[in-house]
This record gives C-alpha cells, structure tokens and sequence, in this order.
C-alpha cells in the first residue's frame, strides 16, 4: 500500500528567491522548502489544498517516510477516494520552516557555509506559514479550496486562515489551539532543558561528527509523548503491565510495558530527528498566540479580531480525552469566529487516544473532513 | 515562627539492630532511620500519630528544613493548636527508606565502607513503612492514634492500615492512590531516563566527588512538578506572562514565567536531594499496587481484601484539581473499604493548586484533618 500512494506523491523544492521576513525582525535568505503534492491542480487552480504537518511530522503525509519507510502519518486520511481525495484535490504538504526534512532549518548551511545551528533566527508559526505561501505564488494559486492541519497544522491553518484571509476558501483545524498555555510551555520547556542538558548538544554545534544529543532528545520525546496520549488510553493499553516478565525485577530495567514503550518512542525519535529543529520548533509553538499577534504585542489581543478579515468556512474539531488541546481551546476559537461572523462548525468527538487522535483510526473523524471538504 | 517550631521538634536515629527484610528479598542490615518528634508521649501510649512524607519530603515536618532553612513543609498542619495538635499528640515523622535526610538510603554506606549507590536494594513502600514500625516497637507504642500521609505519604498510610493492621486507630489518606498506574508510572520513568541519561550520574558511582548529575535530576524535577499543579492554577499563577521582560526575545532564554519558575524548581531541588534516592522513591511508588500485594503476585488481588483485618477509622481527601492521583483514586479506595465493611468518610475538596493542594493553604483540608483527628 505504502508503495501505491508513493506512485501518487511527487517531491519538490522551492527556493525563495527574497529574504523571508521573519516576526522576529530578522530575514533569511535561500530560505528552501521541501514539499510533496498529490493528485492533479485542476485548470483554474482551484482545487489546491494545503495540509499542515505537526511538530514532529514531515511532508510525506500520503508516501513513505524517507527514514523509516514507514507508511505517511496521514494516510488512511489522503488518497484516491479517501476524506482527502487525491482524485479531486490538489493536496500540499511542505516540511516547516525550522523542520529537518529538507526545508530549511537549523541544520542548514547558512551563508558562510556552516550549519546554522543556534544561530538560525527563533521563529513563529507565522513565518513557517509564510515560507509555505511561497508555494501557492510560485504555483499560481490565488486560493485554495481549504488549509487543514492537526495540532501544530491547526495552528498554521488558523494563521493561514487569519493571515493571508483572502488565499483559502476553508480552514479545517483539529486537536488544535489559538495559543500556547502555561502548561503547554512548561512541558515544551522540560523538552528544551532535558535536550540542552544533554552534553553532546554543545550548544547547538554537534553537526560535525558523532551523535548529537540523542539521548536529551529521547527523554524530550518521552515527556511530550505522555501528553499525546489519554491517562485512559494508557491505562487500556498498558495498565500495570509487566513487560516479557511475570514477575517484578527489583531492578530499574523495563519492568513495565509502559516503560519500554516510552523507552522505545524516545530512542526511535533520535533516529529520525534533528534535536536543534526540536528546540526551534517547539519555542514556535509556545510563541503562537494568535490574540496576541493581532494586537501586535504581549497580550491583550481579541482573538476574534484575528478574523475579522476571513471569508472562509471553519470546522474545528476537538477529541473528549485530548488533554493537551481540550475541547474548550477549540471552543473558544469557535466562540472568536461566531464573534467575527465567520461560519463555524464545532464538533468534540468522543475516542480513546488522547490527542493522537487525530493521526489514529476515528471513523468519525474521517467522515467530518470528507464532508467539511465536500462543501 | 520557625524557630519557635523548631524548639518543640526532637531529632532521633533509630538503628535497626536485626537485619530488615525486603518486600524484594534482600535483608538490609544496619538501617538507620532519621525521625523527629514533636509533643508529648503521654503515659499509656496513646496519642501518637504518625506522619509520613511524600515523594521529595522529609522528617522536617515542622521544623526548618536542615539545608534550605525553610520552614517544615507541613507547618501550617502541625503545631500547637493546629490540626495535627502537638498539645495533644506525640508527632511522628521520620525519613523513608532509600531518602538523603538521614535514613538508610543508596548514598549510605554499606557494609563495605562504600555508599551503596546502585548496589542498594530496590524497596517498596511496604519497605518504607516497615523502617518506620521499627520506631514504634523501640518506644512501646503498640497503638498509633493515626497514620496521616498526602502523595506517597498516603500510600505509606494505606499500606500501615492494610499490613499492620492492629496498630493504628485511624488511617488518613490525602491525594493518594491505592496503585501507580500507567500515566503515573509514565512520568516516573521520563525522570529516571533523565537522571540517567546525565553523564555525570556515572551509573549511580557520583558520590566520591565532583557533582551529581545535577542536570537530570532538574530535569525530572521539572517534568514532575508539572503533574503537581493543576492546568487552571498554572494558567492563573503564569498564564502567558513574560519574565522581567516586556517583550519576547527570539530566543531561548526563559522568556516566560512559567518557564523561569520550571528552571527554579528544578535547579534548587538539586541542592537538597540525591538523585539515586530518587531513582529508589520513584521506583518504590511505581510497584506500589496495594491490591496486588494483597494477592501476592502480579495483578488479580482484590483491593478490599487489603483491608479485611483493618480496625481503623478511615478519611479519604482528594482534590477536585488533582490530576495525578485524581479523585477516582480515592473513590476506589472508598469502595475498596466499603466492601470490606470499614469506617470511611471521603470528601472532595476544591482547590486551585492540583496535587500539591494537601500542601498549600486550603482551609477545608484544615477542619477535615482537625475532625478526623479529633474523634
């Protein structure tokens, strides 16, 4: 199956030929962005959509990962005949600004031929949605038919959505968020801190040989992971269940299915992640407070401000056990845009995974994209 | 204040003079355990209550803590006229097995002359709390008037009601759990790869000189006291406010509150606490499962059957905001005790402060233990 959808899948670079301005006042030139298309643009350009990836995806949202060969993170919902039909749409998926799939990022060679590493520029999720609206212009599309995005893609969807008002015809956020919490910076922080603890991060300068700090970025990953996942869902899956053992060891092995599990999550992570795009991205998300950059400083923005200028049709959807970006995050989104006049549909759906919910088999979730983006 | 707390506090070391046998197996010879006192033992025995800590506590109860000089973290609670009244009971609180405050621990040394490190056996909290009945067979005390413990000090009282059964009148449980589950064990096991993840923890060998792994020890600290506020009070406490700034940075300094004060709380924890006790506590709480105890192998046990010989007077508090032992803990242990025909009350309070709330200034949590202790 995996190999079917490659077929579909067709890689590209764009170079931005201008510096790419950035909200921290910086510009960055031969800014390059690596994305996948899938499907056929149509002859009035007006079936383009764009999907934005999550904080640790990537552009091959339909075809193999190109590290671990694994199937797309998105493809049981993008493919001929599926919620996000390649036989009808046009679909975008670009790796972000920051990322390290191809698209330019800390682990780029900057102008004097060196990797950036800490001295890339700190961006927002903002300036990732800029780099992609290089694509729409290079490509000609004036408009797309919708932006979607999970988590950090939802974030990217409503910048998009409140940014560039006129460039999309509907915006599909799930498992999503109009800014960064207390709680939410603080996980991200421990993140950062456990990487930068780890002493083979050396200031951000590891790319010359050896690993990197792979370890730090394991333990950042476990910690992140726990938030992906419901306190019910772990406990169905996992419970106290010991681990190819009947009994205990008294020791600090695996002795848990849940430890190894996370274990494993953190290990594999550092095989197919660059840890400074992992500090780079994550400050993004815990900058984005859409309120806030309307009011153009800290604080004090209204949110349905942000959308004043839209025309687009909004879904949000939240998931019941996601306790990273609960429902009551989506619903004060839907509360700006009743605010801004905009149309809004609003559903909580009920499923057992957490926030992985959105990437993870919710039959209900499917249906509410194929019919928001039948429209 | 805390120095006039401080002259009503004893300070006392047990030493175990046989051979203390372990829920793993092992028998620990010449365990010591640190433990002060507070009041007065009055003549037939019978008004001694004991406190045990949490997690990072210790015996400070009331008294200032012996390297931050703070005032003991349970002040508010203990003293003349308090709840846990020292006019009126003999005070109990001593350093658990596996701690850095005095007891035996894993930076004691064995009986080679060198700190057992990793070489200490893995205990449970039945361990813990068997260190302790050691104090009260060495002052003749064959009845406590209560056990009291929030956090892991719960489950310390929990297992004391359950094991030994005859020896106390009265069993209060604050924010606890009768088992570790899978989400708990989750974020225990991203604080132990953290601190091991840190060169400098040399596989536990850090004693004879230089610094501990100081920076994994911060880091666990950090994802750990996450769980220990609620979402709400983070919000209300930090929400989305910058650090002695007024503007971001663009970089990767503590730009936010929430983020400076994660950094404060994990670096301070390493000048009080060694970082292989924590591995042991973590552990010890992780294997905590009172039912399957009761059951003598993994999983099966019936949580009421822990209590079937119990005498004692039981009050369960949990709090509304608490998401690392939630309220649903409690309520399973009430139902555990209802089957089993025990005494319980079991209230819910509300508080902003999440787990730490049985900590901090909730008046209500005052006039439960002031009753409870009362009767």
């Amino acid at each position: 199956m995996a190999d079917a959808e490659a077929l579909l899948a067709q890689s590209h670079v764009l170079e931005h030929a201008a510096p790419l301005a950035l909200d921290g006042g910086q510009a960055l030139t031969g800014v390059r962005v690596a994305y996948e298309t899938y499907g056929t643009l149509n002859a009035d350009k007006s079936n383009a959509v764009i999907i934005f990836h999550a904080l640790t995806g990537d552009q091959c949202v339909a075809s193999p990962h190109p590290i671990t060969g694994k199937p797309g993170w998105w493809v049981r919902m993008v493919g001929p005949g599926k919620p996000i039909d390649t036989d009808r749409f046009f679909i975008i998926c670009a790796n972000v600004l920051g990322g390290c799939y191809g698209t330019t990022g800390p682990a780029s060679l900057g102008p004097d031929g060196q990797p950036y590493a800490m001295r890339f520029p700190v961006i927002t999720i903002r300036d990732m949605v800029r780099a992609q609206v290089g694509i729409l212009d290079a490509l000609g599309i004036e408009q797309l038919h919708a932006v979607v995005g999970g988590s950090m893609g939802g974030m990217q969807a409503l910048s998009f959505a409140a940014n560039w008002p006129e460039r999309t015809r509907a915006a599909l956020v799930i498992a999503s968020t109009a800014r960064h919490t207390a709680q939410n910076i603080a996980f991200h922080e421990v993140g950062r801190q456990a990487i930068m603890a780890d002493p083979k991060w050396k200031g951000g300068d590891y790319y010359a040989g050896g690993k990197g700090p792979d370890k730090g970025l394991a333990v950042a990953r476990m910690a992140a992971h726990i938030t992906y996942l419901s306190e019910e869902g772990m406990h169905e899956k996992f419970g106290r269940k010991l681990q190819d053992r009947t009994e205990k060891t008294f020791g600090f092995d695996a002795d848990f299915q849940v430890e190894s599990y996370l274990r494993h999550q953190g290990l594999s992570f550092t095989d197919r992640f660059d840890a400074n795009s992992y500090l780079y991205i994550t400050r993004a998300m815990d900058y984005f407070d859409l309120a806030e950059e309307v009011a153009g400083g800290e604080g004090g923005g209204r949110l349905a401000d942000a959308f004043r200028a839209s025309k687009a049709r909004f879904c949000l959807v939240s998931f019941d056990t996601d306790w990273l970006y609960p429902t009551a995050e989506s619903r004060t989104i839907a509360h700006a845009l009743n605010a801004a006049g905009a149309p809004v549909s609003f559903v909580e759906l009920s499923a057992p995974f957490g926030h992985d919910s959105f990437l993870l088999d919710v039959p209900a979730l499917d249906r509410v994209i194929a019919g928001f983006l039948k429209q």
